[in-house]
């Protein structure tokens, strides 16, 4: 193994397969005690109904959690795919020499108190490195929380976890604790599942590039979403991103764009920044989609997981408020989209569900009080006319419920024939709102809670599908 | 009465005084049948007990929900305050004639069908406004749903509503339609009161700067907030802006900053929107704070509703994952805030709540496991170190609630002595969130999902707080 060369595929499928499904781990750091991190990664599992065989690795103690425990690494009787190390960082490095004799070739190393800290921290992870070079150990961290495979039932995270949400979202996040406390977050309020979750820590090994490059032919990864905080081996890992974006969405948080921010970037996980402005051209010019912030890694994850591309940048927006339709409008002409023309067949569609002295434009201002019939009518009218419409590549619709004032979401699953992307913004009622999302959400249509959002989103998506379209031109 | 002249204050005073509390109205249009504007508007006014004397006026019916019907405004026995009008836009100039009969000064016109669709209905506006003046009656609207005044329980939105939460935060806002429906989301989803609302429509008499005018004297304004898509009398409006920024914090989304958006403006409320740079920058310089969107509109407002000023731009950043340290660091940087430097006292005081191998700087990253103590009396160590620290001017905790991994929120109502503003992000189990969010923000303490959020909203009340205390020098 020559780490930082190219991989063959067939050798990074194997690594992450360790990783990711492992048929058997050994928890070193294994703990009897409630509230322990060693204790709470055997709940987890457990609680997931992991596929793999556990081995708990304590010398003090007989059993934990049902588990045996063996005394070392070395007394367990069959064989390890993946160590999991959740111990103080100076016991690590002996463990370890223990794992080249056990014949294991994956570590997750969850410890603190390496490069992170500096001094001695630093001396503690080459002694690793170079312990796991001679062994032919790949290691990810150290100072992560690892792992999180939702189809497998696997994670080696700290956070106590009930149930995950599978999905199409791979994630691989510098920092362990963010991508646990995140995969919470998101489980929690979102109605998108996450496949795979990839915690580099401090990359002392496994970095960016290799995650990529085995994310880019999972089958079951469709969106690719990364927080860095600075990238080990520019070079390839532009490379991998050129020709992984031709295949799926490849969405980057790249934090430390200050001067501030990478000083404490350097001491969260040791990490160099780098020069934010050639990272950004970088980005544009091969078509990664980068996030400003967290707001955008949940919002625009989940048009990406949600919808399709859209064919063009002719956006329809409809509105019940005239000023949700002057911002949107704004909001989409600054960020790439077009304001689509509506055919005369469409206006003339749309003008038979309002009252007369209203007019139709884009945006389609159906304010409360010109509907001719029910809301949900005037609703599907509208949304089927702008289906049919070939001058319409994407929509957007901005709508209210209140007490007195809703409509049934239903109307929105017809989309059959036509390829066109939908977002909605919806605001009113706390539980009508949520009520609503949940339904459409379930059928892929996303919610945001602001039209700022919502085009937002629905702009990520647009220049994503234009690059693309004309990839294989600018790309290589 | 000169419209557009300089009112004297009191005379400001009297009209809003007839708008916003009037002790009789007459609603020309009540209807009997429910889900009718001119029915909804009597229910509303009847669960908010209103406590002025409602009039109904409608040749067709004999009463109204209780109330006795009118057939003319010139049939009802007594003085009226305010006339509402929400009938069809081409029978109004006849009815202001009666008006001014009746001797009625105040008269909101709720109806569409005048300039904002052109033709015809600029000369019905136009014949609107002068029966107006002749009879010195002045106008809200028309194209708006007019006023809601909290406090006193009076409404003329045609949303169904039930309760009103009362605050001393001020809409202005140039839609009626969005003013209704912001209120209820905002009351649905915050824990922010609302004062007053004014929704101005096509403006063709009152305009934002007599809201203004009026709103920065009103002694239960504390927070103003203008959506607007134009402005009418742009010295004026800048002028008492001026002013206005140096007693209470004055909030603007102003839209139609594009092209294409300034065309929705004019089909929306006939508004011509103006140069978009020449408006920014004369806000940087009197001190309003811009809103970019719907979300700052929310998120914004909140921090000036709910907190005190900061003396100063040297924040702490207290994080329990190292990725949201760092991107904080970045947004805090690059949005005119400092990272505090801890005092060693700070230092030494922290250091006593966590692992002797963590180090302190700011951001101050405490993620789970280098706790020493309970998670509760950590952050509270923390924070009391943070307030007594006179290097620190507002603290930012971005803090995770999950199970087995909570904190009493009680630990920041301790804020005594110190006037330091604090801001919480908040992300993790849904329902932990939602109940630490009630608690806190009843509180006084504003809760965001997203550190983005969390800075921007700091950014914001430190940057007005930094032009109010230069005021005396720059903006005279």
């Amino acid at each position: 193994m020559i780490k930082g060369s190219n991989q063959e595929k067939h050798e990074i499928k194997t690594i992450f397969e360790r990783f990711l499904e492992p048929r058997s781990i050994a928890i070193v750091g294994a703990s009897q005690s409630e509230g322990r991190f060693g204790n709470t990664i055997i709940r987890n599992l457990t609680k997931l109904n992991f596929k793999g065989r556990i081995y708990a690795v304590n010398p003090q103690v007989e059993d934990i959690l049902g588990f045996k425990a063996y005394p070392s690494i070395r007394d367990i009787p069959e064989p390890v795919d993946l160590a999991i190390f959740i111990i103080k960082a100076d016991r690590i490095p002996d463990i370890l020499e223990e794992c080249i004799e056990k014949d294991i070739h994956s570590a997750i190393i969850l410890s603190s108190g390496f490069e992170e800290i500096g001094g001695k921290g630093n001396a503690l992870q080459e002694k690793v490195l170079e312990i796991a070079e001679r062994g032919e150990i790949r290691i990810l961290g150290p100072n992560t929380t690892g792992i999180l495979n939702a189809r497998y039932g696997f994670t080696t995270g700290f956070a106590p976890l009930n149930e995950l949400k599978e999905g199409s979202v791979s994630f691989v996040v510098q920092s362990g604790i963010f991508a646990g406390m995140m995969y919470i977050w998101i489980s929690s309020v979102q109605n998108f599942g996450i496949g795979k979750v990839i915690g580099l820590g401090n990359k002392c090994d496994i970095h960016e590039a290799d995650a990529l490059e085995y994310l880019m032919d999972d089958t079951e990864t469709k969106v690719i979403v990364m927080y860095l905080e600075g990238i080990k081996d520019g070079r390839r890992f532009f490379n991998l991103a050129k020709r992984s974006t031709k295949v799926k969405p490849l969405l980057v948080l790249k934090s430390g764009t200050t001067q501030a921010g990478s000083v404490a970037a350097l001491s969260h996980t040791g990490t160099i920044a780098g020069n934010d402005k050639i990272f950004d051209a970088v980005c544009k010019q091969i078509g990664i989609t980068r996030l400003s912030g967290f707001d955008d890694l949940i919002d625009i994850t989940k048009v990406f997981a949600l919808q399709r591309l859209p064919e063009g940048n002719r956006v329809a927006v409809v509105t019940v408020t005239g000023a949700g339709g002057v911002v949107a409008t704004d909001r989409c002409v600054s960020s790439g989209l077009r304001m689509a023309e509506p055919s005369p067949a469409t206006v003339k569609k749309i003008k038979e569900v309002i009252v007369d002295w209203a007019s139709v434009n884009n945006p389609i201002d159906i304010p409360r009080g010109v509907h001719v019939g029910d809301i949900t009518t005037v609703y599907r009218v509208v949304f089927r006319a702008l289906l049919e419409d070939e001058g319409v590549d994407a929509l957007l619709f901005n709508l209210f419920m209140g007490e007195g004032f809703t409509f049934d979401v239903e109307l929105f699953y017809d989309r059959g024939y036509a390829s066109k992307p939908l977002v909605l913004s919806l605001c009113g009622e706390k539980y009508l709102i949520e009520d609503a999302t949940s339904k459409l959400e379930s059928r892929g249509i996303p919610v945001y809670n602001s039209v700022d959002r919502a085009v937002k989103s629905l702009s990520a998506i647009t220049l994503y599908a234009q690059r693309r379209r004309m990839g294989k031109n600018i790309f290589d």
